[in-house]
């Protein structure tokens, strides 16, 4: 999964509501919350102004679909499928996570979270600070990943490669852990990301796997 | 430490500067970034907005004095000093943190991270997405977190309370645990404060404590 391309903005979008959501990426990629603007998305989609205006109120009506659009397509970008154990899923999308945010990830076509993306993320979440609806939405999105990690931690605790931990507190925390990769590395250049993969995966060794499992990390 | 009023804004302010300082945290907490100006400053020091003006080019000239002043204080925030064995300073240090940034918290005076406060910081913190003096200025001030993370836990491993680990990876990684947590609790309202402390607490069983010790999280 790490290497597989996430196709969550298709080089060939289906329909005008893709290639909306499409530039709307890749403008706040290249400049960010302030950068954006109506006019930006519209000559990027190669269509009227007035015809973005007929689908979306304005700039903030626009990135609250976007934002809808990636909560919708989450389950593409954390699949954490059945490919493996439990253990071997939850380390492969924590791979996949880490691999995203770094800067070398390379392949921007291949990743979502890539460290452009962090900074206008973290821009757009800013906004949620003092509207209800970017709330609103952030907290959807974040109930849902929340769901498919406990998920994943309750299967691994019926595979009994897990502990019978709380499921949910594990993965409350592990997006407490997600969303403070993403914050410091978009507003800091204090570069960690190796320590904090490394504690993480001694939180999961010591909290989650059992003990005929754990390899202890150094 | 946890219920001593933190003075990093003095009732009693003694300079133009302090009274500055304090007015711009007033403002930030109740209008957050965008509804922070030099006149609403000025107007709440009881100065002219010229002699602001003297002080300080402008709000961001303002706020990034401002950031720096937080960070000259934060030895007293986070003191971190030798109260007891380091496990426990470490304890006290995280139970005055997800106080002040716990709605209960309550006396706003005596807290710092209040929830209101939390809110203006993410929108501080964003602008260093796309500002790279606001990007020195929280990459300096966790510098110095880090640092008395760090200590803290090397102390712990002299003392035989902790284990010998990386003393720096803990120190980035218990970062972006309490980044993580100030980014979720003012820009989602998925609170999960409590399972991210209990978490938070079997990592540090499970990864710092020595076994003789660890009291292993339920």
């Amino acid at each position: 999964m790490p290497h597989e391309p996430v196709e969550i903005f298709p080089s060939d979008p289906e329909d005008t509501r893709q290639s909306i959501m499409k530039a709307t990426y890749g403008i706040l990629c290249e400049r960010g919350y302030d950068g954006l603007s109506m006019q930006r998305v519209a000559d990027r989609v190669g269509i009227e102004k007035a015809s973005l205006y007929y689908h979306y109120d304005g700039k903030d009506d626009l990135l609250k679909a976007f934002l809808d659009f990636l909560t919708e397509r989450l389950v593409d970008v954390f699949p954490l499928g059945e490919h493996g154990d439990a253990e071997q899923d939850l380390r492969t999308a924590l791979d996949s996570f880490f691999l995203n945010v770094s800067d070398a990830a390379g392949d921007e076509e291949a990743t979502f979270m890539t460290p452009d993306f962090a900074r206008a993320y973290v821009e757009l979440r800013a906004q949620a600070a003092h509207d209800e609806e970017y709330r609103r939405h952030f907290t959807e999105s974040e109930r849902r990943i929340e769901t498919q990690l406990a998920g994943l931690v309750d299967r691994g605790i019926e595979e009994g490669v897990f502990r019978p931990v709380d499921s949910h507190g594990v993965a409350e925390y592990l997006l407490y852990n997600i969303e403070g990769v993403i914050f410091r590395a978009a507003t800091s250049d204090e570069g960690a990301l190796e320590a904090a993969r490394t504690e993480l995966d001694a939180y999961i060794d010591g909290r989650l796997v059992t003990d005929d499992e754990a390899e202890p990390t150094a």
